[in-house]
């Protein structure tokens, strides 16, 4: 199959099941916190239908088509550019009998899919309220990383809604959002019951939160060990090399 | 002065500008917990009017004379037994201009003191639920432990009624109880502003949480570098021995 690469693009190989990805430098290009998140969400069920909130080039769904046996995983992707490549990534990965991908966003989800019907939502969200951060940047990047489009809020409360009873959603977010996610969260009924923080090293503040919260369950959180991705002689830990299906060099 | 222990009561040097404390081990003696909270409030400003909330033998007051310059710092105990002990280590510290003792119910605290009248409030709450853990044990352990007289809504409503407008909390609780506690203090206007762990070590999960809010603050969370208890030897980090006034024995 031939899949052509336009201007700025680059496949990158995943290394994870032979798996590759198309991306646009002059795009968002996935980070470290899609792997985890992927990862901390591969205890999803299989058989489960499962939905990626803000999808952008699929690099969610392609991590747990390597990780877990769903039934169906559901890529949403507003921007149309990246949805498109999104597309590209699927067929080059031959994934389009278990991947969908629509462009749409999160707000008109409810006129296209059933209330309570899916199992699990794993979302990496834009991260910055708007009008904070860096914004001197392409539409295209300003759109993935800042509430332009939809806001913490609506990524919370439209996962409700699409959640089946004790359906489950994995977000990853920065800690200083911490109040605003787990306060939403309680709010539409997302009971968040696991906590994990992910630090550079032993000695640095978190940068990364990533949260499990079932749709009406009972109250109680339970804050896991830390993740570091660094040990003290600045090279990736062990547990970070197995995230990534890799094995430290003797 | 002569201070007559009671059946069961022992004085404890607490090894910090020459403090000594009465407690009785029938009754909940202190903790790691009291130590760590007063010194993460140790930021508080000087000629502050402070509140303990639930001071148990007055532990909390007692550290802070010795940390900070309040202008007055005012301990309340519900349970009589227990606030007796607290009135004579006040005295046996010869601290009694500084600290008042009160023996009331956190919930009648509005009909003795005037609304948005207190600088800061530093609480270590009863952590657990009626109906949840060891109900064993003495009435006044459980009510030292177990919300019966109060809950945990009624320690953040109270607080942020008695707070001025930017006033802070400083609360010590357990993790499990976040959520709990960071959608009631948003609730009551308390904003999170703080959030930091306590580990037993740099593996374990964390035991507790020290949580400073600000009434009527912006939203913005800043989640501060760990605290160890031990190190990886099994002794304790040069950290908690500074919190302690300790320097590691050579």
């Amino acid at each position: 199959m031939e899949i052509r690469l336009q201007e700025n693009e680059r496949i990158d190989d995943l290394e994870l099941n032979g798996l590759k990805i198309i991306q646009n430098k002059e795009y968002f290009c996935f980070g470290i916190d899609a792997v985890l998140i992927a990862n901390f969400a591969s205890e999803i069920r299989k058989n489960s239908t499962v939905m990626d909130l803000g999808t952008g080039t699929g690099i969610i769904p392609l991590i747990l088509s390597a990780k877990i046996n769903c039934k169906k995983i559901i890529g949403i992707e507003i921007q149309e550019e990246v949805f498109n490549i999104a597309k590209r990534n699927i067929k080059l990965n031959k994934l389009d009998n278990l991947i969908d991908v629509v462009n749409s966003n999160i707000k008109e989800l409810l006129s296209t899919f059933k209330k309570e019907s899916i199992d699990s939502i794993i979302t990496n969200p834009p991260y910055k309220e708007v009008g904070t951060g860096v914004i001197n940047e392409t539409e295209n990047k300003l759109i993935s990383r800042h509430e332009v489009k939809a806001d913490l809020e609506d990524f919370i409360s439209i996962s409700s809604a699409l959640l089946k009873d004790k359906g489950s959603i994995y977000m990853v977010h920065k800690p200083e959002r911490l109040v605003d996610i787990l306060c939403l969260m309680r709010k539409y009924k997302l009971e968040p019951k696991i906590l994990r923080y992910v630090f550079s090293n032993k000695n640095s503040e978190p940068t990364l939160i990533l949260v499990k919260a079932v749709k009406n369950a009972n109250s109680f959180l339970k804050v896991e060990k830390n993740l570091y991705i660094y040990n003290e002689d600045g090279e990736y830990t062990d547990e970070l090399l197995g995230i990534y299906g890799k094995e430290r060099e003797k």
